[in-house]
């Protein structure tokens, strides 16, 4: 079965994005992610890790306008209105589009020899919470309210107990903790 | 002029009460807060500098019923509604409502001699942080998901740009961090 992964920045009042999907609060941060010492929080290490990356349509638009193309790794948009031929030519060798429930499209992603997945975007890691589906997740927190959002967590169906495995500070006030579900 | 301070326990999911005021993901928690070891995450330290404490009408109802009363300094309640022939007998040489906007409430606390004011509960706390009236906040945040409640946060102006000053966990999963505000 293949494993659910997450690795994302969320401000301090728990926004993955603004309302509409713009990360500048995040990119313009000192030492932000973007920050030019070459400081990667950890991203290339936990990446080299995933077989794959699975995201929702939200997040897709977003990073569908990013250049150079951010990812190495195979990405998987689920969609039920989207289709193979809506990806933009120029990345249709690095991303296909899925359909169906979230353990039906990780036992497909496991068949095809993925052992662990990225999952990225707010509704996406909310359904795998809600299924069981992912197995850590690596939050780094900014030192900024934003007020208003995409939030990080949603409804659940009863509380969620995490693991805290570990915490790390950054120069530029980032906060990242690393927890294990289930 | 009296300063606000911050100390507040919240879930991951950025809580810090079940939708009808209920605190029992807390108390529950293991090392939370009651944990029976005596540790305090740092809370007498805190109040110990505090001249009073700030709250809404809607944390008084829920604190109200606790015995023994967990506060040996100055309880102002901000209410426009209750007066202060409505707190409880057994509280009145402990407990008083005033009325008016953050920053008038702050000066009458200074003329008053408070150097520093405990803020508490959602609103109040996000009106006193719109308000430029707090200083610092020490976030302690469990790891548990508990999907809906209360939120630590709401609007701001803009965004709010925070200093993160420390951070330290502790050995139940909770991670307290130390932001300087404005």
């Amino acid at each position: 079965m293949t494993t659910g992964h997450v690795f994302i920045a969320v401000s301090l009042d728990g926004y993955i994005a603004r309302p509409d999907g713009s990360l500048d609060w995040l990119t313009g941060a000192p030492d932000g992610p973007s920050a030019p010492e070459g400081e990667d929080f950890g991203y290339a290490a936990f990446i080299e890790r995933m077989d794959g990356l699975v995201m929702g349509r939200g997040t897709f638009d977003v990073v569908a306008g990013f250049d150079p193309w951010p990812y190495a790794i195979p990405v998987v948009v689920l969609s039920s209105s989207m289709q193979n031929d809506d990806v933009p030519e120029a990345l249709r060798d690095k991303v296909r589009v899925k359909q169906g429930a979230p353990r039906e499209v990780m036992d497909a992603l496991g068949r095809e020899g993925w052992t662990r997945a990225y999952i990225d975007g707010g509704k996406v890691i909310q359904s795998f919470l809600r299924e069981g589906l992912i197995e850590d997740m690596v939050i780094s927190r900014l030192p900024v309210l934003i007020g208003s959002g995409l939030p990080l967590f949603g409804a659940v169906d009863g509380d969620v107990r995490l693991e805290h495995e570990a915490t790390r500070t950054y120069p530029g006030g980032m906060v990242q903790s690393r927890y294990g579900v289930g």
